[in-house]
């Protein structure tokens, strides 16, 4: 498979939500290279959101609407399976429904929608 | 400069008006490599309307919306500066007003928009 320093002018990176589980994501997690390095890696609760774009930014001007990262899990205690999703100036909530992601009509992930959160739960600023 | 083949999964083809004439256009004229075969070669008057999709079909599934290619005008007369913008079936007409395309402020295109009419003008339907 080719290199890919760049893409060609006129492209965007607008991938589907199965692109994003069933290649990238599964490529990361076997640790296997990624064609082009488009994704980056955040931990996302030792970021605030405002600094997702510049931590996120793929050298595309115009890629504004949204960026794409990795990141972990963390664990609210060692031993539990609580999430942790607080930063330093607020936390991360999970609204909605989480929808599945079919590849083939096989799920392949669920995605999550967080709204973040000024200051301490259960108080905190939307 | 690498030579692509494609372009990673999540991709889109999406160029500005500015890409497609300031790049694209510009390697055209000049007998460049374009990177991608992303452009193809039509003779728009020797073609149809609903050929176009599959002449200038680039291999991504999903690139329904919009279809990219180059085109030659043609004369009406040999000697005359008409543009003769007839197929077999119908032809092209010019509607509404181009719009200038500018790189680094400096002019570098007009887009024209055109309508397809079945049958032969004066008559003919949209």
């Amino acid at each position: 498979m080719d290199t890919f320093s760049h893409v060609p002018p006129g492209f965007r990176f607008h991938p589907t939500d199965e692109e994003l589980v069933d290649y990238y994501l599964r490529k990361k997690v076997a640790s296997k290279k990624i064609d082009l390095d488009v994704i980056k890696d955040v931990d996302l609760y030792k970021i605030e959101p405002w600094d997702l774009q510049e931590k996120c930014s793929i050298g595309m001007e115009e890629e504004n609407d949204s960026w794409y990262f990795f990141s972990h899990k963390d664990k609210k205690y060692p031993t539990g399976t609580r999430t942790n999703r607080a930063t330093v100036a607020g936390f991360w909530k999970a609204t909605g429904r989480d929808k599945p992601i079919y590849t083939r009509s096989c799920l392949v992930g669920m995605r999550k929608t967080l709204v973040f959160y000024m200051g301490r739960a259960p108080n905190g600023q939307k």
